[in-house]
């Protein structure tokens, strides 16, 4: 089981992230089984090539590495330990990574309930989008015991282009994120907000994209999300969802740390009114859409 | 006066950005003039070969062109129109580029005194900081008419690497500007809270500027200013003070055109807090000596 092309992998969610992590195993020759809840998300792996299953306790029996590529800390716990879950079906000693962005605290439980079953885990939140993910340059933000790295080498290499080591201890990979999101978000936000009161002013939003993106207000997130809304396309590559949920956990962790994030917190306020507004699984630059309509500007793609 | 070695410049305002600019200018041959008010200001301008003088008109007798390098619009007003203030003692003919961050109604207004002594405005904001405006390198996003600009253009030169001309009217520079500070103030904040927050939960603060410059919740002022709380260095590259004037400026905007601006809200609050903490005139990474004092954190260079 130690020899790199004979670990046999399970891919539990197979949305565009799971699903372009499965291609890019296949293409290095590891044989990849799966399972999504949704039919449709399971019959798209399946045409790809991919040995779709009933269950995750069926996809995941004889696999000696669970990726587990769902949503949320709850999804996770379902995928793993729920009826038919993938956790008790692998084999001692098989190894489970977990990709959703989680508070450390979840992914410090998972890692205890694995080792009850004497399985290894890797606390591994990921980076990247749909595009990086299928083809094999994610970035991962992992922490995990040595051995578990080492076993599982052949698989990151598969899957990302940049993986950072964080640590031996589950919950620091999940912490890592956490911070990268509670910027991610605070950054759409701020790049919507922006965006929006330059066209109130009536600047010429193209002009100030050029001219934020070579300047000391740019940010990722702006150089990547004003496009969107220049084009007028909401179609979700990302959704508004992801950061109400995202910067929900960074607001739980700043309550339970006694620790005030009052800059997410207002970008977390502005994700949920553009939820509220309808678009949560619309592209997050949505909220630029949102502030729009609320002050009466019109943005590319919302003629009346 | 039109050809290019014959203009006269005289500069208002010797703080760290009119110096350099003054510097690069007497560099490509121009006679430069300056005034300020500090007297350490003025000397360190005469000490650095410029000519200073006793007020702005002063400075401004016999000048083909003023530039404005004060801090905000009252300064800019007191300085051109002001007792003893420059814009009378210009010829007619003669053009002011104002570079304070302002309003762009501020700006139109101070454009339409000028036109009524005959006076050619160039609204002119910069962006830099200190060390690229002693190398012009400065970037400029200027509006003005064309002929302005033509007779400009060996001055835009000397101080700038980058010249955006973005139409005829003042107010448009002013606008470009303040959406730059909208951003720039917000990333500052949650440079601040994110670093903060990882520290809250245990994290290798270094390692997460490493993680982080390299993913998608990166901006310009978090890889810029970040080093500063690694460093525990708050000596003022650009303080506190700056962003609670410009901060407050987009607050003044928005309310005047009924548009909500909640990031930017909260940005100008974690400023506010950090000038109430005694830090309006360190560096803006105090934001995140001021959380940190908050909730009992120790940050690089706050020991106890």
């Amino acid at each position: 089981m130690n020899a790199t092309t004979d670990l046999r992998i399970c891919v539990l969610g197979l949305g565009s992230m799971g699903l372009g992590m499965a291609a890019s195993l296949r293409k290095r020759g590891f044989a990849v089984t799966g399972y999504d809840p949704n039919a449709e998300a399971l019959k798209r792996f399946a045409e790809a090539g991919g040995q779709g299953a009933a269950s995750p306790a069926e996809a995941a029996r004889g696999a000696d590495v669970v990726l587990s590529v769902v949503v949320n800390a709850a999804q996770t716990e379902t995928a793993l330990f729920g009826p038919d879950g993938a956790a008790p079906a692998l084999a001692r000693g098989g190894i489970v990574v977990s990709s959703a962005t989680m508070s450390p605290e979840a992914a410090r439980a998972l890692a205890a309930r694995c080792a009850e079953l004497g399985l290894g885990y890797l606390d591994a939140p990921i980076s990247g989008g749909a595009v990086r993910a299928a083809a094999g340059e994610l970035t991962i933000m992992a922490s995990g015991p040595a051995g578990v790295f080492q076993r599982l080498r052949p698989v990151l290499d598969a899957i990302a282009a940049k993986v950072y080591e964080l640590g031996d201890d589950a919950g620091t990979g999940a912490a890592f994120k956490i911070v990268n999101q509670l910027l991610a978000g605070v950054h759409i936000a701020a790049a919507c907000e922006a965006i929006t009161f330059a066209k109130a002013m009536n600047l010429d939003i193209a002009k100030v994209y050029e001219v934020i993106t070579a300047s000391a207000g740019n940010s990722w997130m702006f150089e990547n999300r004003v496009p969107h809304i220049l084009d007028g396309d909401y179609a979700p590559r990302s959704a508004v969802e992801i950061f109400t949920k995202d910067l929900g956990i960074v607001s739980d962790i700043g309550r339970g740390l006694k620790f005030p994030t009052p800059i997410a917190a207002m970008a977390l306020q502005m994700f949920v009114m553009t939820a509220a507004a309808g678009m949560g699984r619309d592209d997050d630059a949505s909220v630029a859409r949102m502030i729009a309509g609320l002050v009466g500007l019109e943005l590319p793609g919302m003629g009346a």
